[in-house]
């Protein structure tokens, strides 16, 4: 077989490392696809390294030992997360989008792949130095981005139900008020989807008052499990209360003008 | 600034086009973000084009034009689909997935984005040809497939919802009869989230009678819309007779064996 110039082994090693996020891939692996010795990949991956590094758009880890190899960890320059969040205000701001009862609608938003991607990769960020072991989401709206958030994690997604289904075996349901309407409502999971003593994050579309949040915790207590931190795309503020307090967001909605359109900002970011 | 290498703008180049498939991205651009000239960014999609040609693992596509530019189609080799098909065969033959009533636990397999990332590509592969406007899913196993499907193939995801809520405004709804338990269910949309005269394909977690994909056929006519392909995990052929005829699947479910557990095998693909 010919063999693959440097810039061609890096190109490959490139497009392994990113659609394969958070996953260790033993550097044998790349040596036998391209047919190269171990130490011209090891070589390839500082190239890619250095690269991903200047341009603020990732990370490539070495772990060493036996199972060892490299992995990437998904980043995004600050630039580029204002860039978006700023974007994402404009585009949520259109007086179109107010529908009756106040709500904004943003299902387009929440299912256009491009959007959810980046939305995915700057709450990925947030939350790559936890050790984790499921995404936690509820159905529906907000499946695509905790997805997209498990995916550059490298870890299993978990989809909490409203109800549940004959598919799923014996379930574990709980009631939660939701903080906002003070509606009693019920979530429900399959005993099978989470190991006992798992560590969770749970991503979310819109965070209001927090009862859905306060529900995912009360689920997890009964899978004897913790929730490591909360993720949302759109934090309303219009309610000042919030049942908790330490949730990371990409924009806030501070509700609705005299003019008729939806206020936003980019939310602040610690680092 | 000091300048990128060749190596380092090809790894650039890889992953910016990995992570946006379907998406013509201008020369222009990379040449900004690489301050590199515009013949040597050429020159190095050449080189990327290549290698994932020799590897089977993509197209990079020249558009020629005023909005031209070079896009990243994903493709996934006979054998690698192959490997992943026997692959998935074999995790979901376990006994201990079968749950009473003779389902086949496979959320976890549904939501592993591992999994979900590999069959989307195979899956979006059979459909890259299509002009396409949306792809279309049923809440809520689905979801995860079908966002990757939409994400390859760079357009819109579309979720049929089982009821209607407050925080989409207008929909349309639907009855249909399930062909496998031959129940009346129904289905709903916002119509604010298919314009009109679309073209979809639908992408489901599993395939029995096709009763559920009849539905949406009926539920896309309400739109005006058209569906032009099927693409589903797991096909079962436990049931002969099938509501509908052309789609596509990676394995096929064949029923639950005398010593208790499920018999699968890869589906045969069309070229």
């Amino acid at each position: 077989m010919e063999k693959f110039s440097r810039s061609q082994r890096v190109a490959a090693i490139t497009k392994n490392l990113v659609e394969n996020p958070n996953k260790i891939i033993n550097l044998n692996y790349f040596a036998e696809i391209l047919s190269a010795a171990k130490s011209s990949i090891s070589e390839d991956i500082v190239i890619v390294r250095d690269v991903l590094e200047r341009l603020d758009a990732g990370a490539v880890e070495t772990i060493s030992g036996a199972s060892g190899g490299v992995r990437f960890v998904c980043k995004i320059s600050e630039s580029d997360r204002e860039d978006f969040a700023v974007k994402l205000c404009s585009v949520l701001e259109d007086k179109c989008r107010i529908i009756p009862g106040n709500f904004i609608y943003m299902t387009d938003i929440m299912y256009n792949p491009e959007i959810v991607h980046k939305a995915g990769v700057i709450l990925a960020s947030k939350f790559s130095e936890l050790e984790l072991d499921y995404v936690v989401t509820i159905e529906t709206k907000g499946v695509p981005l905790a997805y997209e958030v498990a995916r550059m994690l490298g870890v299993q997604l978990i989809i909490v139900r409203r109800d549940s289904r004959v598919t799923e075996g014996p379930t574990v349901s709980i009631n939660y008020v939701s903080g906002s309407s003070k509606r009693i409502q019920s979530m429900s999971l399959s005993k099978k989807s989470m190991k006992k003593g798992s560590k969770c994050i749970f991503i979310d579309d819109f965070l209001k008052a927090g009862g859905t949040a306060l529900g995912i915790i009360d689920l997890l207590t009964e899978f004897e499990s913790e929730l490591l931190g909360i993720g949302v795309l759109v934090d309303s503020i219009e309610k000042k209360k919030k049942l908790i307090d330490n949730y990371v967001s990409i924009i806030q909605y501070k509700g609705i003008s005299d003019e008729g359109f939806a206020i936003l900002a980019p939310s602040v970011h610690q680092k």
